[in-house]
């Protein structure tokens, strides 16, 4: 569906539930805070469905009104699949209205889709979609999307970074977005405790298939030992990825209900997304995630062994 | 100056030995690549004189002539003092006659001197002179400038990144510099050997002044085990500053000759340039450096002190 009909039906409806996707990212956050943002803007109400909010995304709300209200319409951002809901799952899925994505594959069933898998960022397609609306981009709704933009393509990093990408930072650098702040608390900030799980995540590196797969994992007993929270871990699964000649890093972070959370970050050839496809999860290219039950051993060996098929 | 004089002298002369800065950085090379390239299309004769060109930087030079001559022009990029020209600095130092720089000390002694301190990189400077001098921004020209404005910006990380420093990345990812690949070599590339050594400084790592200063040392012992080589130790310099509530990060390289060279990125609060000019040396605001001869001991108190004076 069109951008035109996206805001029809924005204009239309009244009463949101905005969905973002369990363990939240900046761009599914930043999404979310804007869409409210910019729907309590033309006068409705509307909420953020969080499954948690991370600490360091806290500022995003910081203009947001509280309102009481009975949700009528539920728009998902940056949501792949209502699988991915978290423990909003069992309450939405199927009741979706509105889905606003940017992922290769969206299996979301909603009477709405407006899916750009070329956009690097989901907060680009709200800021075109703001745009478009005439809503006024204030500076809260710019910082929550270059939060967006900026996350999801590693500051400008990754190959999914355009020139539309560059050219939309800069528009919200002009409309206030507090650039350094937040490039410094997503991207340059390591608590202490951080940089000691870090040092001990390094002593679990081993390198697969000629080099060409490395794998590192965060245990339970790491955490716990350092007093280091689940949001603390981010970042940690560009760290296999970077070392020279690997072409698919492997981050593995065990989970309290038993098995590990898997992130994949690959280089140009390597599609990770295909990768954790193959075992119920998705995601980009270049970036994708999945779970696996079993021990580490097993979680490893099965991961492995599906690379290898693809390297 | 104005651009539009440094315009003119580049025109009016010919012959030109391009200088840049000893430890050379991505914005010092990518300008001196990008002018070489770009008054060779003028169809003048052109060498860029290097203290040294890290292996990472060679695909700067692919489309370079190598052209047989004798200097008549001098001009510096990125050079904010003569004593910064390391070993050029006898043949060339007193004899610049052009000199195109954004620090915001600037003592070089040239005939032309065109400052920009609100530059982030010196390569923006480059960019908006080729664009008024009407100088084709070729594939290879772009990939010089998008390397020295993306590494200057810590990749549009830090807070020198203007709306301007993207409108100009955006505008060079559609004349073909090749954002993703040259973004992969200077960031997200470590060689085996450099994550051993970045274990290894993680132990060096001590707090100071109420844990607002945090220092890390790379001594020659650590390299020599490793087999890391000094232009291995890129990026090394951000681990201390990322730390949460430090605001001075100081990080020391043993040096050959003796003493250390110190690398000091700061918190907006605190003037990295400043620190650095009591020690000879200079900067930015947020990122510096200088020279300290002692031991590892001697020159972290040295250090340390002048902090403690500043925060």
């Amino acid at each position: 569906m069109s951008l035109e009909q996206v805001a029809a039906f924005l204009r239309g409806n009244d009463n949101f539930h905005i969905l973002t996707h369990a363990y939240p990212d900046g761009d599914t956050l930043g999404s979310g805070y804007a869409l409210c943002l910019a729907l309590q803007q033309l006068g409705k109400n509307a909420a953020v469905i969080n499954n948690e909010l991370p600490k360091d995304y806290l500022f995003l709300t910081r203009s947001l009104k509280t309102q009481d209200f009975t949700a009528q319409t539920v728009v998902s951002v940056d949501v792949a699949d209502e699988k991915l809901l978290g423990v909003n799952r069992e309450k939405y899925e199927g009741h979706i209205d509105l889905c606003i994505d940017h992922h290769q594959i969206n299996r979301v069933s909603a009477e709405i889709k407006h899916v750009e898998a070329d956009a690097a960022a989901n907060c680009e397609i709200l800021y075109r979609l703001f745009r478009f609306m005439e809503i006024k981009v204030t500076k809260e709704i710019a910082d929550c999307l270059y939060t967006g933009v900026s996350t999801d393509t590693g500051c400008f990093r990754y190959n999914n970074t355009t020139a539309e990408t560059l050219r939309i930072a800069a528009d919200l650098l002009e409309l206030g977005a507090d650039n350094a702040a937040i490039n410094k608390v997503m991207f340059e900030t390591k608590t202490k405790k951080k940089l000691a799980l870090e040092r001990e995540v390094y002593d679990t590196l081993e390198y697969f298939l000629d080099d060409k797969c490395a794998v590192i994992a965060v245990t339970l007993e790491m955490c716990r030992k350092l007093g280091v929270r689940s949001d603390e871990l981010e970042g940690l699964a560009s760290i296999p990825r970077q070392i020279e000649g690997v072409l698919l890093g492997i981050t593995l972070r065990e989970r309290e209900e038993g098995g590990f959370k898997v992130s994949v970050r690959t280089d140009s050839n390597v599609n990770a997304a295909q990768l954790c496809a193959k075992f119920g999860g998705g995601g980009h290219a270049a970036a994708a995630g999945c779970s696996l039950n079993g021990t580490l051993q097993e979680v490893k060996e099965k991961l492995v062994e599906a690379a290898g098929e693809m390297i």
